[in-house]
């Protein structure tokens, strides 16, 4: 089934990624994937989602420091840890690190995921370097993210937490920028270290100051005056 | 006072490294620095540590969301976050997004530090592989320091973050593992989301129940039972 993709000489960004999508279809690399379905990823591949969005979290078997039981019983499961988004042109893969374990699911409707070896990539070697570079850059987002997430006010961490999301991934409106995409408050909640309860609570508090909105159904949306936001504008 | 280094098409990382530590020297882009002394990074620019540790913080100009005030007033400094260590060996890069300012500091004495332009890697092509893999695998661990931000409990985060450190920094003793650089609680507070207070106190409760150990001057130490490093062993 596998065979050696055509050595590519060409660096254009847009080319080479049709290349590979066809490469991925004529090798069954390439599924596509329902709302909320489980993509079967595993550690040691590279993963690129074409289209759509994906949801990446993580599964803790946590050693539970408020138990006195021994450190085998204590093992449980906690829930799933909102662990951000990937999307459309980003690659992403899976750590596997007991006691956390990655997933990934299709965030939207019509996610399509190809998968690679790395060692596929020895053949586009400038596309590895837009695949090692688009790490480098989620890293850079996921050091912003520990940024706001080191905030002591949970309300904090809460408008930090959306605002980065919405400045990366955002779409204009007429509010200002929404996030395409809904997030239970479970979900934020699991990401900053708090519950659903308080999430909902300081998200009521922060939609009375203005300082976020609603827009549509049910997706967030921060005001243009947000400083992040005309930090990115500036830099537009 | 630049000029281009010599094209090297050995792919052997020690001696690339040695060879680039060499070109740093004789182009003044190599500096020494003291226990907490700032680095003086800035963002656009690559940083190598050649030895020593350093160890990156996140000042944060937040938008208060607990305050009436206007947008503008409300922005106020807060805690440095800290988001992590830079061991010998190990990239790393400033990134600069409003509110937030990464910084870099020497953690310890005799901290050296390379800097280089990302043009100056062009001519070790193998190199800026291995620095661009180092950002993934940066990556890779910030996504677990993620997943356990993501808990609920400030006492299963600490143990989670403290875990993690010491699995990716420590060194065995006769406990288990030790992080060989020592963190205030308040730095480990500012990681976790908590307090200074509350960090001492969690911490006296895994140390009660066994799961922290000290070790020599003040250093944190794993118990060589726990879950994670055992993991560790089996990959080691």
């Amino acid at each position: 089934m596998y065979s050696a993709p055509t050595p590519s000489e060409n660096s254009r960004p847009f080319l080479t990624w049709q290349r590979i999508t066809d490469w991925a279809q004529e090798h069954y690399r390439y599924r596509s994937f329902a709302k909320e379905e489980k993509i079967p990823a595993r550690p040691g591949l590279l993963y690129l989602v074409e289209r759509g969005a994906v949801r990446l979290t993580s599964e803790a078997q946590v050693v539970n420091g408020t138990s006195n039981a021994s450190l085998a019983s204590r093992a449980q499961p906690d829930e799933d840890a909102f662990l951000g988004f990937v999307g459309s042109g980003q690659p992403f893969e899976i750590v596997a690190q007991a006691p956390f374990t990655l997933q990934a699911y299709a965030h939207i409707d019509q996610t399509s995921v190809i998968w690679l070896y790395w060692h596929d990539l020895d053949h586009w070697p400038h596309f590895r370097r837009e695949v090692l570079d688009a790490f480098r850059y989620q890293h850079q987002r996921k050091l912003l993210w520990l940024s706001t997430l080191g905030q002591r006010r949970t309300i904090d961490r809460l408008l930090g937490f959306i605002t980065l999301l919405i400045e990366e991934f955002g779409e204009p409106c007429d509010e200002g920028y929404y996030l395409p995409w809904s997030l239970t408050h479970a979900q934020i909640g699991s990401a900053i270290g708090s519950t659903r309860v308080t999430v909902t609570r300081l998200m009521g508090k922060l939609r009375q100051r203005g300082l976020i909105r609603s827009y549509a159904d049910n997706f967030i949306a921060l005001p243009s005056d947000n400083p992040i936001l005309q930090g990115r504008q500036a830099l537009g």
